[in-house]
């Protein structure tokens, strides 16, 4: 069966984005330092391979275990689910290829026909909740695995849930101070994770948590 | 010169003690389920020999790389600083031996005499805030490192100060849901640290931050 699984960059103190980073502000990375701290963040990936090749930023990068690492995490999804705020983010700024190549089902309270993007990346707009969002997730993945992309407040729906089986972390040894926390709105059952693999670099420590 | 140094034990969510482990509840570890969720995050500890030889609990125990870093920090130490309640919390459940063997500066609002403990723990009671504090322990240090031992507020002030050289950092797979967070209240810098050393173990993952 599916696995569902979290896939994620956080600062050293627990921020997948640096205040400021919003839509209101996204053509002006000095704004609060976003863009700085942004970079700090995600210094690991830019230069990877599979990453550059994915969206297109030419040749060359590297192929060690973090490039693995990378190929293996997005060749693994069958679908995607993220929220209406990380949509319209996205909508502005991806490329008309969108970087999904899946079935990517968006949580909002508005009907609107499905949205086919050229690269096999579909939008489809539910408006009954995470667990409807979560099944149909689940018949359009062929078996393969299902990605809470995001943001926050989504994968927060669904580890309340109790239906996120894997965290993969990206921890980058930087202080934001202030953002957008991941870990927040979480119910008290303390759900308890195995550490399945640490891949640990100079830029940043990448572990992947399986639930007990 | 010494470095400045935090060595703390955080759950994969960020926080450095359950909600409900606090001095009111201290001996019901089944009040909103605090010692379960404080095993679950210092189960890599209690197994480790020099843990074990430390606070006299018996032979044996684990000897690999976790045991020799916690050798390692203890031996670094040359004198404590801790906040007030933090004290008043070991100054009831601290052997009369405690388990510091250094002097330790205690930030607090009231003066009061030196406690000498057997054992070469030391108790100073300082009131002219942090950064006289780590003066102070700077000369009685002897060379050695200094830790700020906590809590939260008192490791916030020091990391607000920009005067911590390195964080000692073990992140257990686990979520605590709520508690008392270590990184909040920080200002806008953003500091950047470098990934030192890991030690991932399958109960714990273990990182030295270097100040960069």
């Amino acid at each position: 069966m599916s696995k569902v699984f979290v896939n994620i960059a956080l600062s050293l103190d627990g921020y997948m984005a640096p205040e400021g980073m919003t839509l209101e502000h996204w053509d002006n990375p000095e704004y609060k330092d976003w863009g700085a701290k942004w970079a700090a963040l995600m210094s690991w990936v830019f230069d990877q391979e599979f990453f550059r090749t994915n969206l297109k930023l030419g040749p060359g990068g590297e192929t060690g275990p973090v490039n693995d690492m990378i190929r293996h995490t997005t060749e693994r999804i069958g679908a995607n689910i993220m929220g209406k705020r990380m949509f319209e983010g996205g909508e502005r700024s991806w490329p008309e290829e969108a970087p999904f190549h899946t079935p990517v089902y968006v949580l909002t309270h508005e009907k609107r026909e499905p949205w086919v993007r050229p690269g096999g990346t579909t939008f489809h707009f539910l408006i009954d909740g995470p667990e409807t969002a979560l099944a149909q997730a689940r018949q359009s993945a062929g078996g393969k695995d299902i990605r809470i992309a995001g943001g926050a407040d989504v994968i927060q729906q669904y580890l309340n849930l109790g239906v996120v089986d894997e965290l993969e972390i990206t921890l980058a040894p930087v202080l934001f101070g202030s953002g957008r926390r991941l870990f927040e709105n979480l119910r008290e059952a303390a759900p308890r994770f195995r550490i399945d693999r640490v891949i640990d670099t100079p830029a940043a420590t990448h572990t992947l948590y399986v639930r007990e």
